[in-house]
């Protein structure tokens, strides 16, 4: 089974296109956790008990673990230990090196902690990527259009006229050769969204950017799904993590993740038949 | 003092613009190191003492350490513990994500851990970047163009009738207001050093790519100096810390990197008098 097709069983079987982005800050978490060893770990394993009936899948930031030290490598291998294995689980690290190096941090990400996919930066080109891409059944999400403010200093600058950020979509359609290749696009750019789409009408999107950051989520299914209403991953982080700062955070994130979860399917019904 | 101040006085003062490459592979270290309780910082060590008054600064590619576990954290700490103060390292970890993420790795690259330098991938633009240059005594080296094969993909793709990656050399050159911003050219490149150079007269430029890789590294000094011959840092890695597989690995590396810093000398002398 290719990745894409990991990926549309688990979004069809759970009826969700919802990802929960476990960008899990040591500042933010409730004071209830404090008394655990590992409080990262704890929350997230929390989170993902009370929600992975309504998700399609999970991310996980690598720079709040990386930066919580010899500890963080850890808590990313228990964290993923609570992840169903049916379910996709993305290494959102941005990676992207030479090739010999790029090999490196595949192994890391799917070997070692044994992701689903990871996101890769495309700046550096295909050997920086394709140790990524190497096992068809795990995914890797090339980095197209950005939800940051920033994404406007290269990402738009026309080449041929048109922006490079679609000359990144192109390459990353050929780089599709095995099903397990998909692109990142912010939510925060419904008309760009769009345009991708319409270059790869099936490859997997990871949209993140909704919530938090402003992101526009009827566009982002709208124009992120592929024909069938699948393939969209739209990603929330802080606005279901976080959505009680006390005691009752998981809970809390169980009623934020089934109303976006809920508003996704309502958008995904009026635009698709599915 | 600034980033780029600290450079040119290790530089003037080793008489070197050579740096090692602590690319360390565990299936490579020699085996008289495999009794040791962490091979990798003992491999590192012995090469930095055997080398420390023949280079300006050593380079630190975390994918082999991420790729080693959770005892990598620690071999790098300990590693970075054995490099004087006054001398530079670079955490080559070619990181780039949005603001809120950046800021966690450079925390961790420049706090934590405490290099005196960083790579950052520029494709997510000007937030991704900001949070490693906040400190003026610690350094960014932007990617520019790169010396592996996959550069050819975006980085040579015309915008405005210039390359890419000169349009990223031109943001970068705008980041450098507090004179700690670089960039990274690759020795493979010699034609499109001299164009970065003569955009940025001034500015570091890490130049990967010599020995394994095959850059050429008259050209390298030629084109990738500064007017008063400081300002380039010579990359060499395999070729120099595996100039032997046996136990007199670090004897050896001593003798590559001498006969490495001359050569670069030579042209320096050649080329800018100093």
């Amino acid at each position: 089974m290719t990745f894409a097709q990991k990926l549309r069983s688990v979004q069809q079987n759970n009826d969700s296109l919802l990802c929960i982005g476990l960008d899990t800050d040591p500042g933010k978490i409730p004071g209830v956790l404090s008394a655990s060893g590992d409080p990262l770990y704890e929350f997230n394993r929390q989170i993902i008990e009370a929600t992975q009936d309504l998700v399609c899948a999970y991310k996980i930031n690598l720079a709040f673990y990386e930066a919580a030290g010899e500890r963080g490598w850890q808590t990313v291998h228990r964290t993923l230990a609570c992840i169903p294995r049916h379910m996709i689980s993305i290494g959102d690290g941005k990676r992207g090196d030479i090739g010999n190096s790029s090999s490196y941090y595949a192994k890391l990400f799917l070997e070692d902690y044994g992701f689903s996919a990871s996101t890769v930066n495309p700046y550096m080109g295909e050997d920086s990527v394709a140790p990524f891409l190497k096992n068809p059944e795990q995914g890797a999400f090339v980095l197209a259009l950005t939800s940051n403010p920033g994404a406007r200093d290269f990402q738009y600058l026309r080449v041929r006229g048109k922006p490079l950020y679609e000359h990144v979509v192109a390459r990353a359609k050929k780089w599709n050769r095995q099903g397990n290749c998909g692109l990142v696009v912010g939510a925060t750019r419904p008309k760009d969204l769009r345009r991708v789409r319409a270059i790869v009408p099936e490859m997997p999107i990871l949209i993140p950017g909704v919530g938090a950051q402003g992101g526009d989520l009827r566009s982002s299914v709208r124009y992120g799904c592929a024909p069938d209403g699948t393939m969209a991953i739209i990603n929330a982080s802080r606005s279901i993590i976080y959505a009680s700062a006390g005691g009752d955070f998981a809970a809390a994130s169980r009623i934020a993740a089934t109303r976006l979860r809920d508003e996704i399917n309502t958008y995904r019904r009026a635009y698709f038949t599915h």
